[in-house]
Parts: C-alpha cells; sequence; structure tokens
C-alpha cells in the first residue's frame, strides 16, 4: 500500500497510527502542504479534493478521507478493532471522532486558515481562530466521555476516537490552547502515548519532518 | 424515537431522509439555532457539542453527529442499506459524504459565519467565504463521481452520498452558487427528488420551517 501524506497533517497522522495499529505497512509519500504540492495535477488525479491522506491499496484503488480509509483498514484487517461490536457503542465513538474531523479540524486546517489571511485578518487574530476551534472541539469531546472507563476514550483500547484525539491535540499545542481544562482527553492521551503504534506516527518520526 | 433538529441545518436534514428512506417516525423537536436554542443548559446535557441533530432512541440513548447516527440507523434497520456492501465500494461512498460533512459544512455552518462576522468581515465576503466554501466541496465531489454509474451518486439507488449531497445543494443555492459546472451532482440531485423520502425531509417541508 502507499500513504500519500504529510508530517504535520492530523488527518495523516490518524490513518498512520491506523497502519501501526493493524501492524500493516504502507510506502510513505509525502507531499508537502506548505509548498501547494497538493494542488499539482498529478496529485489532483489522486484526489481531486486536493487534501492528503490518500491510500492506495495494493490492487492500486484509490481511498480517500481519513475516517473513509480507517473504517475501510477495519472492514478488511478486523484485528485489533478499531470500533466496538455494539452498534450503540459504535455511535458512540464515531460521533466522539466526528467531533474532531468534521466540526474541529476542518475548521482549523491550513487552506481556512489561509483564506482568513486572504481576507486581510491580521496573524494574531488567525492563530486565535485555530484555538477557538480547538477549544470548542476539545470542550466537547472531553464532555462526551467524562463517564466512559479509561484510560482509552472509550475503555481499555483505543479506537477510532483515540486515532483522532491524539492527532487534534497535536494541533491544538501548536496553537497555544491550555489542555488543562481536558482532564478526561488527557488522560486518553497519555494511554495512547505508552503505544509505539502511537508515539512512532507522530509528526516529528516521519521522513519529511522538518 | 426523538429528533432534535432545526428545519433548515443541514445535517438534520441528512438524518431526516435517512430515516424517511428506512420507513422509521421520529418526533421532531426544533432548537432554533439563529435564536442560540441549541446553546441552552438543557440542550447542552443532550449534547455538550451544541450542534444539532441528536437523537433520542427508544431506549432514551442519545446520538450525536449525523453520520453517526445514519451509520447506527443503517446498522439496526438495513433495509434499505444506506451503503455497499464491499468494503472498498463502502469507503468510496464514505469519502464522499465525508468530503461534504467534514470539509465543505462545518466551514461553511452558521457557528464559523458569526464568528466572521465577529472578526469585523464584512457581509458580502462572509457570503463569499460560503460560497467558496461549497464550491471547493462539490467541484471535488462531481469529480468524485464522475464515473460513476447514475442516476443517484453511486448507482441505481440513494446511499449516504445522496444524503449528504442534497441538503448541501441546498446550502449551496442559498449562498448563490452556480450548480450548472457540476452535471454529476445535478444528475443525482434530479433522481433524488422525485422520491418522497428526500422531499418530505426538506426544510420547508418541516413544522418548524419559517
Amino acid at each position: 500500500m502507499k500513504l500519500h501524506g504529510y508530517f504535520r497533517s492530523s488527518a495523516s497522522y490518524r490513518v498512520r497510527i491506523a497502519l501501526n495499529l493493524k501492524g500493516l505497512r504502507a510506502e510513505h509519500l509525502p507531499h508537502h502542504l506548505r509548498k501547494g504540492e497538493q494542488n499539482a495535477p498529478t496529485y489532483l488525479a489522486i484526489n481531486p479534493q486536493g487534501l492528503v491522506p490518500a491510500l492506495e491499496n495494493d490492487a492500486g484503488a484509490i481511498l480517500t478521507q481519513s475516517l473513509a480509509i480507517i473504517e475501510w483498514l477495519d472492514e478488511t484487517h478486523p484485528e485489533p478493532p478499531l470500533l466496538p461490536k455494539d452498534p450503540l457503542r459504535r455511535a458512540k465513538v464515531r460521533a466522539f471522532a466526528m467531533a474532531l474531523a468534521c466540526d474541529t479540524h476542518p475548521v482549523q486546517n491550513l487552506k481556512v486558515l489561509a483564506r482568513l489571511r486572504q481576507l486581510g485578518v491580521p496573524e494574531e487574530k488567525v492563530t486565535e481562530w485555530a484555538a477557538w476551534a480547538n477549544r470548542e472541539g476539545l470542550a466537547a469531546c472531553d464532555a462526551l466521555i467524562t463517564r466512559e472507563p479509561g484510560p482509552f476514550c472509550f475503555g481499555a483500547a483505543p479506537t477510532l476516537a483515540d486515532l483522532c484525539l491524539v492527532p487534534q491535540l497535536f494541533n491544538a499545542r501548536r496553537f497555544g490552547v491550555d489542555l488543562a481544562a481536558y482532564p478526561r482527553l488527557m488522560q486518553a492521551e497519555a494511554a495512547a502515548k505508552a503505544m509505539k503504534a502511537f508515539t512512532e506516527a507522530a509528526p516529528d518520526q516521519q521522513p519529511d519532518a522538518e
């Protein structure tokens, strides 16, 4: 398999964790987002959205959208599972993941922040925007799992929720968010960071890290 | 079941279509987003994200995030299916849905547009922002299904992709986007709009419509 990604892309980071947890290897093909390489015609032919990640499977099929890729990995390589078996529990895990993947990350990604700058928004307000998006999402996520048994977001093993949480916390720190307000999230992150599958997927461990 | 929603919320609209396709009834509990009712403490106790929709199932469990709710509906009420059986096809449908639900809709929702206004962005630039987000997402989606057999996004029956597309097109029109550029999406919408499950879920058909 080939993973088109970028070391600092938190959506790519989610998929790297999933591959590691499943014990799968993929060739990493970096696309430098700050240099706009995701908008090259050769890459747009792979993913018309011009976003990373995209996964090419062994048959050459291309999958896009990190959560769709992770669901596919979980369906085709079921062990260890990244979603519970019970439908209601699955819905809870997916809702947590989507609170980050839908309502938090896209509001503070590179493309949106660049658009704010084009509108003449000053740099400190751009950073404040990104911090705001992170605080809103993380506060809701902390509340969503406050009564869930730990140490991970949903119990004793990592799920899709943790795969979204850890990269989002990486972003939140970059934007100066005070994470002490989210004790349950910090507990889940600590559990994740004790696992190689998470630490080896971190941005600073990637070949294209700067 | 009870559906907490808002007539114009496109995430609520997705769930309304899913319920209709599955032949399920839910009591509709409207929360007026423009009046800020989603931030009332009683609603935040239901959904700490302060977003609609939220679904209370017959056992009183609360589900949030429209795509997580729809996946739950599909797992617990499998007919008619909203996702294909084949894992790779499922991934394609989910990726299309997420290109709208993650990268398009949250960038142009009420909360983000209100934040732009707070930053002093003039009204015509706010509308242009929303139109830009819609154009980016719709152009990618049109490309994603250009070789897929119609008339729906992915073949002869509606899927999760169509459930996200139709409400997003409703938004795009509100923001003045020229939809002639997306012929494949227009084909899918025409097929959807021939079905009662879609037309009866439309914003102007809801009890709280203004």
